[in-house]
């Protein structure tokens, strides 16, 4: 009977036939959900944002990298609903919710367990339920396992349950669902073997690791060394500024060293809803176990405190021209966390504009990839992105470059601008009105 | 007539006239002589250590990946002296020094320094003068400048004075000396000009840079990354190890990823003369401006702990089997600091051989690169490398795997020994008389 079930949907994958769920219609599930139509596999796509799914089947995108066009092609190969009971139609379930930290900086599974929570009445025999968001080693075995065996059904026989950790860049145009090599952990070795077959007719590589944990592990390790080696730089940009050194020419030229190095770019702080908070899934978790991870806290320590070492930069370069924060109008250009990209959530730029309101500067923006200041944050900003032009860019006391989008105008802005402030290196030149920070 | 001295020295040097004096002939400067001989440079090799000088003359190495018939080849075209008055010879000296920490882990000098004084009454007009040894940024313009102008020469003018950090990797057969770009800067424009001019006759790549300050950050930067790397990666195994991850496993799969992750691996400790040392250098500098680098203190902090991480392995291994350390047989696989080379400076080896001892165990190692322990280290083992046979291996109660040389026959240890303690991850599969540290 175990052996039916799997082949059966071994046979159903293989025959294209298996309909895959995809659970959460983000940066992470919508082009998944791409992906599986245009390998040929009919998608039902939930999400509980009622405003994403009548988009969908407007055929209109609502991820700017995402082209409206694409999912117009695809139109006929997907369904999108906020009707979980539909996940009994699915062969495949994927999850793909959001894992962020709560006010305590803790882990909040909440998005995973009210989703499984509102699958599971629908669960049945001969179905994969994969997990993709970025979580600490064991969620998957003791969150997910334990609601599905409350069924009554058996992993590994009736039910193919894993973790395989979606790795997205956003704005990455090299680098997309099919051709990033997906890392999976079955909870059992039949469940493996379903998600691999799985996966290697969606992504061009599939990488199997022996257990759930070890594929958990893997995705926040990817995470943590980020986040880690980003700290590291903006440490080292501190000192280098002291000592008189612009720190992106040394790792330029560090960079050119064949082997054992890698370059990473210090800027304003993190951002981003992966790299700030998956490192400390793990921190929570290790406490279980007695163990600390050093190194995660001190780059949030440090992470953290860049929007205030930018702030404290944007105070001497205005007190170099007789000038207070307070009544000085300054321009914000990029609020989006990382170039290219519309995406503002945890975007240090948001809490650079926040520290320099509350010392009374009177604040705009330049985002070519945000028009509108998104109404996600808790701030007071009502404010519209600022067209950049020769004249506008003169009325400004000073000019921060947040984000280095390659849309801007960079020549424009150092011929126009009194004062710029550059986190990102961009400008290399010795200038009395280019201040690093 | 600074240019005369100038367009003089670019002349000999594009004329292969230029006379090359290479000062400190260990793992850095002798493969740069090797390599200024091989581009036709003639070339003396100075050195206080009158063994080598004679080994050189013969014709012989005295470094393992550094095969004799080099040497050979080379005889006609260098000198090898320990007279620091043929420094007057040279139109082009260069300082490979070592740069250790004094006992309060403070950078030392010294070597520099007495280098410096010892050629400086043979300096004169028309030479350059290049530093290559790993230190903090200012040394080249603090340490050097003022003892070059002290002899009335005008750097820029008469000397050009320039820091290019050595980038060797012994062991690594991918690049060497020639193949690796190299990163100059200059005192003056001047003294980058010729030191440019002069390293493009030598190695494929040169890299400018705008300072010597930046030069020596660039080469201090890359040992940092390395440092805080291997301290990440260390860490998360003690927190995969709680978890019952294997944190080879999870970081193989991590490095599946195609962009922003680059894999490190954990170890038992860091070793050699750069990276648990180099970093320190910067750290010491730092404090002069007021400001800290914690993740280089994390990082020492983290890497100096895993010798007695690995001890508690050993401990608990033999435990598990009813035995204690004290009067246990135990073998020490690999003393080199890293592996397929000769060099145990550094190595976390020799820390964990010296606390077993501390503890009573009875110690043998086997290294096929180091036939008999070095005298250079503080410790009291009067030991020669034992051969490796299965008869041999399974009179120990616990064999170490501390150095992963490929020279090992990895099936035979595991074949023969009564209980394995895998510092590297060499055995991933469960095994009982396996326990990996």
């Amino acid at each position: 009977m175990a052996g039916s079930h799997k082949s059966n949907l071994i046979l159903r994958i293989e025959q294209k036939k298996a309909r895959v769920g995809i659970i959460g219609l983000g940066y992470v599930g919508l082009p998944l959900m791409l992906r599986c139509c245009e390998m040929g596999y009919p998608v039902i796509g939930f999400d509980l944002d009622q405003n994403k799914i009548k988009k969908l089947c407007q055929g209109k995108s609502y991820i700017e990298y995402i082209p409206s066009e694409v999912i117009q092609a695809n139109l006929s190969k997907f369904e999108a609903t906020f009707d979980f009971s539909r996940a009994a139609e699915a062969d495949v379930l994927i999850l793909c919710v959001p894992t962020p930290l709560n006010k305590y900086r803790e882990p909040d599974l909440s998005f995973i367990v009210k989703t499984m929570e509102s699958v599971l009445p629908y669960l049945r025999a001969g179905q994969m339920v994969c997990l993709e968001s970025t979580t600490y080693p064991g969620t998957t075995d003791e969150e997910l396992a334990p609601r599905i065996q409350s069924r009554g059904l058996i992993i590994g026989q009736e039910v193919f349950l894993l973790f395989s950790p979606e790795r997205i860049d956003p704005g990455n145009l090299q680098f997309s669902a099919h051709n990033i090599p997906k890392v999976c952990g079955g909870f059992t070795p039949n469940c493996l073997e379903v998600g691999v077959k799985f996966y290697s007719h969606i992504i061009d590589k599939v990488v199997p690791v022996s257990s759930t944990r070890v594929a958990e592990l893997t995705k926040i390790l990817e995470n943590i060394h980020r986040a880690v080696n980003i700290g590291l730089v903006n440490e080292m940009k501190i000192v280098a500024d002291k000592m008189g050194i612009d720190i992106h020419e040394a790792i330029a030229a560090a960079a050119t060293k064949p082997f054992g190095f890698i370059p990473y770019q210090p800027g304003p702080g993190l951002g981003g809803h992966c790299i700030p908070i998956d490192p400390f899934y793990l921190t929570w978790k290790a406490r279980e176990y007695g163990v600390h991870t050093r190194f995660i806290e001190l780059a949030g320590e440090i992470n953290a405190a860049m929007p205030n070492y930018v702030v404290s930069k944007i105070i001497f370069a205005l007190n170099s021209k007789h000038k207070a924060v307070k009544q000085s109008r300054i321009l914000i250009l990029g609020i989006a966390y990382k170039k290219n990209i519309d995406d503002s959530r945890e975007s240090p730029s948001i809490v650079i504009m926040e520290k320099l309101h509350q010392l009374g500067a009177q604040l705009s923006y330049s985002d070519p990839h945000i028009p509108v200041f998104p109404k996600i944050h808790d701030t007071i900003f009502d404010l519209s992105s600022t067209s950049l032009n020769a004249e506008a860019l003169k009325q400004y006391d000073c000019v921060v470059l947040a984000t280095d989008h390659d849309l801007f105008d960079y020549q424009l802005i150092k011929k126009s601008a009194q004062l710029i402030v550059d986190c990102r290196g961009r400008y290399s030149e010795a200038h009395d009105s280019i201040i690093k920070a």
